[in-house]
């Protein structure tokens, strides 16, 4: 199993919240891209459209990549900055903004087939609700079904990856959880609909991801791509990996491998007061630390989740996280 | 739309807690069913198998209902209680267990025929895992699959419904929300299979109850059976129906009606220091409450949901929430 | 009980978050406080620092308050939008940090001074930390302390009220409940350090804020300062009051009455989707809906809290927030 | 810093929850002595009251504590299983049931000055409440700090350590968190009333457990007393120490030092599903772990707390935590 690994290209510069507009300077676009290419062990980058990529710059893009021997792992549309986007994107009850929504994704289609790039990101922050009693959900999850169907139809050589998170912008989201976007792939009717996992939207879900890769496998293979980072379990917090969770990112990758993914590990962080390319690098590092200790130790797993005895697992961990006896870092 | 309230009958004996092994006495099955005639509005009773049925008591039973002009709604089998369904019932690695539980299954569902009840309420509290790498999801899952299967196709004539829970007794339960039991409800096979939600469990898994009831009709009208209770949205605390959450029941009535629900709206409580009759008697009141103000205001609520407008929603919500002008209780 | 109802000038602007940076037009201040001036029911304004008030514009503020016969209820200076305060403001381990945190303080409680307003609301939003292993906790606590402290000595006619927040924009505020709010208070050893409580704030720190409100009382009636909104008890989503709870405002004000509270109800909310004036202002009447029925209840009230039973609560919930008979909104 | 372990007498015995009354099963108290006794690096014992410690076998323990070598590290009076304290035993409104559970706590203070055990573990589980607007907090508050500090006057020779807990049995704790339970341990007066922490409340409280002991720290050195186990921070799942978290006992251990705690590091868990000496046995064996690590790497943590950068936190992390180039285990 060689890994590959990618990051999302906005998450190099300016990463504000709600409060704060900026803790650090924006840089430009191919700024930011030469900054990602320091960052070891990457080779692949996500591109956040109309921010990283737009139609007028998509050849400069992809010759700056071809250079670095790079590749484009995924555009991710923006269906979550634009105020027209306020109260839903896909889903919207409003058929001008869905189509605005559709149109943008198209364009962006058309920039993932010039760079090569196989996989769309979709990721409808914006379509959920706040209020209760103030939403038609059978309209909205019918328009976001209908919205997904008329892309993935439109482009059967592209993959879309529908990436679930519970909740934010919005109080709750459409897609929230592994099962809810599971159910909608499957709706659409398209074999080319799929998942994305963010390892801790899946965390502040109250999922154990290894668990939900399973649920992806079982509902035909669903499984298209996966975002890294970690939090404290009760929001998006957006942190380097291994920062709160460590068993946790060792089980993800030992099921990775059994189900067969073979697509890419990226990096999804806002390291607001951090310098991000080593924030990112650090999630790297730590995922190719655990990929370690998986290559030594896969049999002792195999054994270990047949045993189902906590107290062997917790036995085996002590073992291969423990203080190394002569640290040659 | 008439409703039909339901109670489940062991909610009126003891309820312990993990330290408290009694808060109150247990009386025999007949004497809490005689409470239980005595709720005023509710015409339907829930009973825990090998707990207040079993098939020396059948017949008792039968004629005690009867006589009451009661109706048996649900049985709800015990996969819960035992030692032996520690780590897992219908999900167990062990063929022994899982002979265990489908048997004692099947024992409850010759008992619903001659009660001339029509669901059976699976609710599988031990099936799901606590420790991290110490679980094989994939074999798991799938023997879930196999064991509701091999009962919804032993008993077409009889209706199973999947109580979701995302915890408790397990640290992650498999069918912990409500998309997740869907996919396993599709993935049977049977059109017998489908899911019981628990507002409470929903609270506690973030979910907006209404808007999942919509994720279960696009699945195929796969929701069969409610459990009514209320919780501070972080555990199963099993209250009285309107303690914390208003505006959601509300709204979870309204959806109710207009995914043409017709089953029975069935009290779930544990009421450790409360009177239980009186108690769940409470929560039965609420609902016909909220019934009244859904009476009076279906046509402004079907407005408001299209107008998507969290003001408007809130203007009409104190409306129909305010002080009375004049009690008359 | 006559209550005094205030908004935050703020929140009658652009709302953004981290990934829309405005849902609308950012109107000039004067236009928010003409907006502010024609919400129902409210006399009182909180301006916060740079953003609303400035040395530049006290006195055209101070006029168009007195003009209006409003109050300038709080100023809350930012210690939360500039870079500088990143890793903390009166926390910060760099003194200067610090020392421009203090000053800035300072430059507020002049311009309050000026404007006759009493009450310094400090919201120390950046004062807490993100990873583990990677912060001082005692130094950094200690120089909360001292700061609060120099604020406090140094304008003894005003009172500095501390708002508590649990987390965000960091993953842990140091006052981020209650109690260590408290702690803290008490470790300044001056009479003018209290606490504002946010609803929202309490609502997902898990705190049941009538119970908290007893805590402050027994600190030394350290209870300066009220905000309002509302959530799903997970995060600050600052929505409508009783867009989601009900009971728990109807117990605040209960208690806030009994404890003797005389200060301001202050609305603080992010209307992201909504119309902002209309939002704030429904807060206002649902506090007043929930006051009339205070004080028709308030006996019945004082029996049931001694009567410590579930069940009679629920009765009387039933009965004062039922339909009403005749509706004369 | 040499460790002292000790383990909670019942943790040995059966675990029960509230749906299945035994897992196992509950072998006699001298049994379970037994049993700890062979779990390694182990020397202490806390004792139930009444369950594992009654006036009529003090004698014998003591004497079976003195044959092993072993200290009584607590008592923790029992105050959660009794019917009679469901509504509150230290806070009750009812002064028999208050003078009841003090007289009961009072018994087991001799039992303690017999045995030479200079700490009460005081968990007040049941003094608390779940319905709003059914409770008037400030007499129970008022009446837990009294029979604290009743208790405290009456034993000024022991120590009493309070064990927050944020909720269960009751929704919400009176003691919940650190800080309110410093606030009541001032107000009763006495110097020897402090805090005892269980990780596992802390992590489901929303805290950062080495945080925490600052704020114990500044307000007068009162943390007496360390609990540990592991959970997924949404409740008290009582599970192996390193089951989910890793570098935050990490972080814990750290702070203990600095703050300079000299008292034991007890586990405290509920193995429902595993034999239950290992299970424990397995969180010493991860303290012993992390303290190694500590021991090599102290003047390292010492820079990274100045330095601020979850980046070199977490580059460090990877150094301590990472495959162990040669395993000797």
């Amino acid at each position: 199993m060689k890994q590959k690994y990618s990051v999302i290209l906005g998450n190099l510069g300016n990463t504000r919240d709600r409060f704060c507009a900026g803790y650090k300077d924006n840089p430009p676009t191919m700024e930011m891209l030469r900054r990602a290419f320091r960052i070891p062990d990457v080779t692949g980058i996500e591109l956040v459209g109309t921010w990283d990529i737009r139609p007028d710059n998509v050849r400069e893009m992809k010759s700056a990549l071809e250079d670095a021997g790079w590749r484009c792992v995924s555009i991710i549309p923006d269906l979550f900055t634009q105020a027209i986007y306020g109260k839903g994107a896909l889903s919207s009850t409003d058929p001008k903004v869905r189509r605005h929504a559709i149109d943008n994704t198209k364009s962006m289609c058309e920039a993932a087939l010039e760079l090569n790039c196989e996989l769309i990101n979709l990721w409808p922050g914006q379509d959920g609700f706040d209020y209760l009693l103030a939403t038609d959900y059978e309209q909205e999850r019918e328009n976001e079904c209908c919205s997904v169907r008329e892309l993935a139809t439109a482009y059967p050589m592209l993959r879309f990856a529908l990436e679930y998170k519970p909740k934010e912008p919005r109080t709750h989201s459409y897609l929230g959880r592994m099962a809810e976007t599971l159910l909608l792939a499957q709706e659409t009717g398209c074999q080319n609909v799929g998942v994305t996992v963010d390892t801790g939207h899946a965390f502040y879900a109250g999922e154990v991801v290894a668990d939900q890769l399973i649920v992806a496998k079982r509902a035909g293979n669903r499984l298209f791509h996966m975002h890294f980072n970690d939090n404290y379990a009760a929001w998006d917090d957006d942190m380097i990996v291994g920062s709160v969770h460590t068993v946790e990112y060792l089980e993800i990758l030992y099921w990775l491998d059994r189900t067969g993914y073979n697509g890419w590990l990226s990096m999804d962080q806002y390291p607001y007061r951090e310098e991000a390319a080593e924030a990112i690098g650090e999630s790297v590092q730590w995922l190719k630390q655990f990929e370690t200790i998986l290559r030594e130790s896969r049999s002792e797993i195999d054994q270990l989740i047949i045993q189902r005895d906590g107290v062997a697992t917790s036995r085996f961990l002590r073992g291969v996280l423990g203080p190394r006896a002569m640290k040659n870092v």
